[in-house]
């Protein structure tokens, strides 16, 4: 078992789907003394205050990092930059920074030149997830059994890296630990990708001139409909996944595109058994998810 | 309010998910004097017995309609001109041959040639299901609350056709009536083509090298899940409709290709506002489906 961690302050950049179920997680299991939130928006903030998420509420983000222990960005990643370079003068030595977003190459590239010696970046990302977004959207139990990923450098101290992998273990997750080019790659296809089509395909119904939205939406429960949940996500974080992950999302959909190029060629040639064959492995797909208990 | 249908006795061809699940619904609410089940597979109709689901059970398929009054085909959508080319002659004067297929047109194509005059061919869709399949994957509420599409052609008895209306609105659904080709195209959108790509993603995640089944299996929480759903639809079934379908399913896919292709050149070049204002609509979208009670 692990021990259970402990950061006296916690700096939570963001109060989104993410922080806000840390914020209720770290207050049930009492994993800090303080948690302070900040968010560019006041009307977020306000939201918080409102769920009595956190201990403190700021839209100065020097203030919420300068005594903080642990600082979780949880943010879209595209606003990395700008807010490594804010709260890089401000944290505290020894303190430890980590994140939740999607793609891991991206946080190392954009956040570690702005902190100073002596703190700790971790990246993390807790694989789980809703549709939802904001404050109000969160719940402790959303990591429960699912993994996360931790991309430290060689160079990142061991301790940082065990301290931040019993935090997620205390929420119930699993947790792998790999080079941030290997997660960049493997959530281009578990995530981003699936994410993308989702998206297209929406977007595709929406345009169609002779057939209504109306219709799309009265028949939706075919098939469509569990796409329109994942098109349904947070439009900035995802926007700033695509571009910040992009060589590994174009090397996947280009795979795909080639595999839906040879279907497309299977049902114009009438070739059943081609498409049979697909049919039956993705089953099969399924079946180790069920047993691996994923779904 | 809609008359309570009856039909003294009901032959149901085929007993998987929808034929299943429509045994049970005519059980429960009396609409049939009795109920006989084909299927072409001894075992099948083993576990429909074992469950209780029918009266008669039979492998012997003009058996099977030769006292029916209304006669439903639950097979999948390429086995239609065989089995119609069997009953035609042993089907009674007067009764009904409906459907469940989710292809309209080769349907009517494939059927109607076969049908003696006086048998009343009305094609139907119950725009519902589940990624299980067989006798007992079915149940009776699978029908609530979603849409029933009717494709009758213009020299179909109207009473024919308002006696499979009432027939799903007693199962719970609401019915709409429209041309078999808008229909197809209808489907290809919110049902064909999202198994299409479903099943694509899916073949082609597990044919990655640098990506073990268990690492797309592990991390499947941040979306791909909900994609190995769909790819666990019966293989036979979708094969059929795709090849019944062609055209149409051929149609969307080029739109769909086309409008991915766009997205791929906006990621390459980092086009961040056409991928916000995408996934801003789509989002709409969802909201629709949400209030339409469609999720």
């Amino acid at each position: 078992m692990s021990k259970k961690p402990y950061f006296p302050r916690v700096a939570l950049i963001g109060i989104g789907l993410i922080n806000s179920s840390l914020a209720r997680l770290i207050s049930r299991d009492k994993l800090a003394e303080s948690i302070i939130a900040y968010s560019r928006k006041e009307a977020t903030l306000e939201e918080a205050r409102a769920l009595n998420l956190c201990n403190d509420y700021t839209t100065d983000i020097t203030t919420a990092v300068k005594d903080a222990d642990l600082v979780v960005l949880g943010i879209p990643v595209g606003a990395n930059v700008s807010v490594a370079r804010l709260i890089g003068p401000a944290l505290k030595i020894g303190s430890i920074v980590t994140d939740v977003g999607s793609v891991k190459q991206s946080v190392i590239k954009d956040v570690s030149p702005y902190l100073p010696d002596g703190v700790h970046l971790v990246p993390g990302h807790p694989v789980a997830g809703t549709e939802h977004s904001g404050p109000g959207a969160g719940f402790p139990e959303l990591f429960k059994g699912r993994w996360c990923i931790l991309t430290p450098e060689s160079t990142t101290d061991p301790a940082a890296t065990e301290s931040i992998r019993n935090f997620w273990i205390n929420a119930g997750m699993q947790v792998d630990i790999m080079d941030a080019s290997h997660h960049d790659q493997v959530l281009a296809i578990t995530s981003h990708l699936p994410h993308l089509i989702a998206y297209n395909i929406v977007g595709t119904a929406y345009d169609l001139e002779a057939i209504t939205e109306r219709e799309v939406i009265k028949y939706a429960a075919g098939g469509f409909r569990d796409f329109t949940r994942i098109a349904a996500s947070d439009p900035t974080m995802w926007r700033d996944v695509f571009l910040s992950n992009r060589e590994s999302v174009l090397e996947m959909l280009g795979r795909f595109t080639e595999d839906l190029a040879s279907l497309q060629r299977a049902i114009r040639w009438g070739d059943g058994d081609a498409l049979e064959e697909l049919f039956t492995k993705t089953r099969e797909i399924r079946r180790s998810l069920i047993d691996a208990k994923q779904v």
